[in-house]
Formats: C-alpha cells, structure tokens, sequence
C-alpha cells in the first residue's frame, strides 16, 4: 500500500479471489501485455539512467507497519540506494495514513517510523541526496488527492487489483466491506507521485495497475487542465528485478507472518534464522527456482551477499548437501549485513534527534514542494482567487 | 454538494432512482424517522440558540455554480443571515472542488465565486462576524478526508442517497460511472464541518443522511482514537423551514433549469420573471399548496417580502385573480429586495478589492482553524513525530 511496492507494502488479501468473470480475464491479459513493455521499457530507462540520472526523479516508499527485513532490502530498499548512488533524486514516503486502510490500530507510530528511518539510513539511503517524508506531514500533497479524484471512476477504483482483492475477501470474511481510504488509494498513490513530479516509479510487475492509475490521473489532467503545454508527467514504471525473498517457513517473507529476518537482527538471530529454513530431502544442492524454491532461495541469499551467483554458488556445495550450504548462507547474510548493523547501532546509539532531524527537513522539502505544485494546480484550475 | 444544501447545492439526479430493495426501503424508515426527531431537535435547538448563540458553530456553504437566486435567499441565506445575527459563529464554505464532482469544465471559477460573495455580503451576511472561505485554498482541512475515509466503508458511501442517484442515473446514461470524488464527498463533507467543530448544520430533510455520515465519522473518530475525552462534536441538524421557491416554469427553482430569477437581476427582469410564472384556469385567488403549487408559490414569495401571510394575501387579492396577485407580488420582490440590490451594486462597483481582502480574511482564519485541528488530529492518531 505504498507507491514502492515493497513486499509488505500492499495490502495482501489472505483469501484468495472468489470470481474470475470477463473483466478480470481482461485485466489480466492486460496486465500481462504491459508487464512485456514495461520489462523493454525498464531497460531502456536504465541505460537513459546511466547516461543522464539528473533527468529522474524516483518516487517509492513504505508503509510503517515495522522494522525493514531482508525481503525488503533484496526487494527495494538495495535498489533505491542504487538509483540514489546513480545521482538519480530519490523521494520516500513513509505512508502513515495507509497504515489505516485495512487495520484499526497503527500500533506506535513514532517509535515504527524510527525504525524504518534507521533501516534506510543503514542501508544507505544519504539524507543530504534522498528526502524521506511521512504522508501525515504533507497538506498540500493530501489536497492533491481532491482534484484528482474527480479524474477517475469508482468503477476503475474497484478494478485496481489490490482493491478487488480486498473487497472479495471482504465479502468472504463478512466484513463491512473495504474503506473508503482503500478504494481510494491508487489515486492517493498518484498525488504521492505527482506532487514531485516523480517519473520514475520502482515497482513489481503486480503493481503495474497502481501505476496506470496515476499515469491515467496525470493525463487526464494535462488534457483538461494544461492541454497547452502538459504539466504533470506520465511517470514511468522502473521493473525491480523481481527478488521474493522466502521466510523461515518457506512462504514470501513478511513481517505479518513471523517468517521475517529483520536488518537489525543480532548474528544469533540470522544464525537461527537460516537453520530454521525450509530445505528438501534431496542431499545435492542445485539452483533449480521453480522445483527447489527454498533451496534456491538460499542460493540467491548466499549468492547476494558474496556476490556470486546461485549457479556458482550451487556448484560450490554441490553434495555436501544443506547443511554447508546453510553454514555458507549464514556467514554470508552475517558478513553482508555487518557494515549495514554497524551503521544501524551507531545511529540507534546517538539516540532519536538526528533521526528526527532528517526526517523534519525532509518533510519540509516534501511540504515546499508541495505547496509549489498546489499552487500551479490551483492556478491551472482556475481557483487562485 | 455542500454542507448547507442550498436548493443547488447537492447534485441532483436527473433521472429517479430504478431499485427500491429492502435496503432503500430500510433507509427510506431511517430517515423519516429521524426526520421527525430532527424536527423535533431544531425546535428545541432554536430555543437554546436564542439563549446562549455562542455555544454554536455553523458549518453551511454552496458550490459556485453562478449567482445566487431566489431560491437560495428564501432556502438558506437568509436563515445564515438569521443565524449570525442571533450570534451565532457561521462558516461559509465555497466549495469549489465540489463544482468538479459531475461535470468536467468548473466555469470561470472566480469571476463566479465573486458574485457569490457580493450575494452572501449584499444579503447581510458580515464579514466580521461570519468567515466565508473557499475548498481549495485549505490544505489542512481536505487532508482530513484521509483519515476520515478510513472511518466508513464504501458500502456506507454507496448508500448515501445523493450518492446512489448520482451512480443510477450513470448506469441508466450509460456513462463511465460517476467519479471518485462524487463517492467520497459525504467524508468531505465531514472534513468541512469538523475541522471547525461545526455543531450545527442547516439541511433540509433530505439531506440528513449526508449529515448523518458526518456524524459517523465523528462518533468512530473518538471511539478510537479519543476515547478518553471526545475531539469532535457530532453536528445537530437544524432543519431547515422547507421553503421550495418556484421557478419560472413551475418546477423548482435551479439555475440549470434556466428558470431562476437571480438576486443580482433588475427590477424589469424581476416583473418579467413573476409575469412569466405559471398560474391556473382558477380565477379566485386561494392558499392551498397542495391542490395549486404555482399560486402558493406567488403567494409564499409575496408574503415573504410583505410580512404577510400567503393565506393572508390570498384573502386581500381575492377574486380580481392573478393578475392582480402578480402585480403585488412584482410590488413586494422588487421592494423586498432593493436594499439588498443597493448594496450589492454599491460592492460591485467598488471593485473587487474589497471582495479579494474578505475572501482572504476568510481563507487565513479557516487554515488558522484546520491547522490547529490537523495538528490536533495528528497527536491524536499518533502521527506526531
């Protein structure tokens, strides 16, 4: 439920869909069609990126629901700090408000959101070249949500997939039925984007759909408000090598679940994180993803972090079966995160102010340029009175 | 699609409803039930605001669609206008992004909302006593809506009977649907009349379930996060006396019908307006609204500006008919309504300066208010950081 799509970053629907009429076999196709192009498209970009990253402005974040994990670090968290170091200018949104969307109590708020600052600013993420913002912090970028609304259907709301997903178990649970705050996200995901000007938007190729909307929303706009000269961006969608991460229990992994390896877990902890893992009762280790997922997934873990590769990696273990392996990964996750716990401690250790220094000059960099582009849409509209 | 529900201000359905299922039914014995316990409340309301007005806050507007009419001063501005001079503390909401929820081109928006303003000031509503202010020009106030729409679900959006016309009469059009912001504007309107702890809102009987969405929001709010200690009161309704002035054509008052006679209009266009009036083959001149809408309505509006009662002044005019009716009810809305035409060439002539600084006024008082709210609200739901 984020703009990133990081693995926890969506609302999951633990029922899976109870129709597949017409209208989702259509989405699907799609989905699928432009998941091809988004693919060409994103290697395109990256070599556009290299060559000129001051052009890009990227626009991802998370929802504060708890510490990262390693799902999240081999699933975005690597891939923004790799754009910021390409000199691209990178936004992240800590969506407070979309916490709510699917879940009565936001827990601690304060202490969850200095966790994820830790864990970005551990991982990398330079406050001084990225700006890390809360949702709740931002009026004018929540007043984008109102005009851009008007842009779009309920009927293409509740075709978004998340949303569908949710209403559908909704329906299953018995529950009163989805938020307005859920049906509405995709479009508050585009007044995240655009309020920036955002145009490049890291996603999996799941979260295509979000994107449409705001690539819909900035359209629509330009045609009826700015058809001179267009003023928003039809963002691009940035395919993040897709990097699912497998918990303890051998399921994608998610703080949700209990499966998760957080970042600031102690070296004990990754120890036993990894000798929990599921392995299978085939004694040779090969890279097979699809026959041995959680074999593989191992492999991908080890081969991350020493920066080989699973193949590599497999052949290295070969017979001597799950237990080197698992003895490999664990020095390899133990040593790879070393520098990033290092870091992480250092800054826990100086205490909240400089956490909450970032965070309160990246929210008033988010608020002035907010307030910025507010004030062109209100011109645009014809509401500057 | 305003808080106040002027006679144009919600937008209306052009086509009726085409279910009636139980849950419409069940809706339908709510609201007349509590209609009759609104009225009841109103009476009991207009004798605690006659002893103590400062314990109350009106929360009321209209969308700038055009100059206001006649339909509107007898509807709703003059009740305003009743209110402030009781003492009460009234907030007027131009609600310009409601101008957008069902149709794609807002006018020339400020030309518009000046004349709005000259009828809300030449009507008597003062600016030192009332705050008139615009949607889009506070931020804090429409970011409310997001965790405000986390509070109801959409199957409780759907039911709102503006809202459900609205997507019937799409469905019937076959258009895309009606937009998001069209869904979601009962939440807004939450967001309007809490952000200033509105306690009191002027509706006429049909629109007290939008009222009562408000009210939701409220009660859910501090059940969950000031349970302690409530934060927002839940709005009283004070109904409106139903006053329905006529058009033209015998059909209700709008400016979309073209059958309006506008406040700002001259005193020939008013003699013409009230000779085109639709009467009946009845000569003798009687008081029975049900059986003769169009004389009633002659009659309400002459003894609106008279004094008078209608039963009153069908008596006086008796057998000479209505010719004689529309002479003295040209008589009482041309002088009924010159002092307030007076005044508002006198602020039109005066260019739009003044106009600008009241807007303005208004404008920085309402963000001084929602800031304070939003910041409320923030520490609240524990979003301070």
């Amino acid at each position: 439920m984020s703009v990133t799509m990081s693995p926890e970053s969506a609302p999951t629907s633990s029922a899976p869909g109870t129709l597949l009429d017409l209208e989702a076999a259509r989405e699907k196709r799609t989905t699928t069609r432009s998941a091809a192009a988004a693919r060409e498209r994103t290697a395109e970009l990256e070599g556009l990126i290299a060559r000129d990253p001051g052009n890009y402005r990227v626009l991802t974040g998370d929802r504060p629901t708890g510490a990262l994990h390693l799902g999240h670090l081999l699933g975005t968290v690597a891939n923004r700090v790799r754009l910021q170091d390409l000199g691209v200018e990178v936004f992240l949104i800590v969506a407070d408000y979309q916490v709510i969307t699917d879940r009565d109590d936001a827990g601690d708020l304060p202490a969850t959101v200095r966790e994820v600052l830790l864990d970005y600013l551990a991982a990398g993420l330079d406050p001084q070249r990225s700006t890390v913002f809360t949702h709740s912090a931002v009026p004018a970028l929540n007043q984008l949500l109102l005009p851009f609304l008007s842009l779009v259907t309920v009927n293409e709301l509740e075709r978004n997939p998340t949303v569908k997903a949710e209403a559908e178990a909704a329906v299953l649970r018995q529950r009163r039925g989805i938020s307005g705050l859920l049906l509405t996200y995709p479009v508050h995901q585009a007044a995240d984007i655009l309020f920036c000007h955002g145009n490049l938007v890291p996603v999996g190729v799941d979260q295509l759909p979000h994107l449409e909307i705001t690539r819909t929303v900035a359209r629509r706009f330009n045609q009826r408000y700015a058809a001179a000269r267009p003023y928003f961006p039809e963002p691009d969608a940035l395919i993040a090598p897709s990097t699912t991460v497998l918990g303890s229990d051998g399921r994608r992994m998610s703080k949700s679940r209990g499966n998760a390896l957080e970042l600031r877990a102690t070296e004990d902890e990754t120890a036993a994180f990894v000798k929990r893992a599921k392995t299978d009762a085939e004694r040779t280790i090969t890279y097979e993803p699809e026959r041995r997922p959680e074999i593989a997934n191992l492999l991908q873990l080890g081969a991350y972090f020493t920066g080989s590769t699973p193949e590599g990696l497999a052949e290295e273990v070969g017979a001597a079966g799950a237990g080197r392996l698992k003895a490999l990964v664990t020095e390899a996750v133990v040593e790879g995160l070393r520098p990033l716990r290092a870091r992480r401690r250092e800054l826990a250790s100086a205490g909240p102010r400089y956490l909450d220094e970032v965070l309160a000059r990246g929210n008033a960099r988010a608020n002035e340029i907010a307030n910025r582009t507010l004030d062109d849409v209100r011109g645009l509209m014809g509401m500057r009175y």
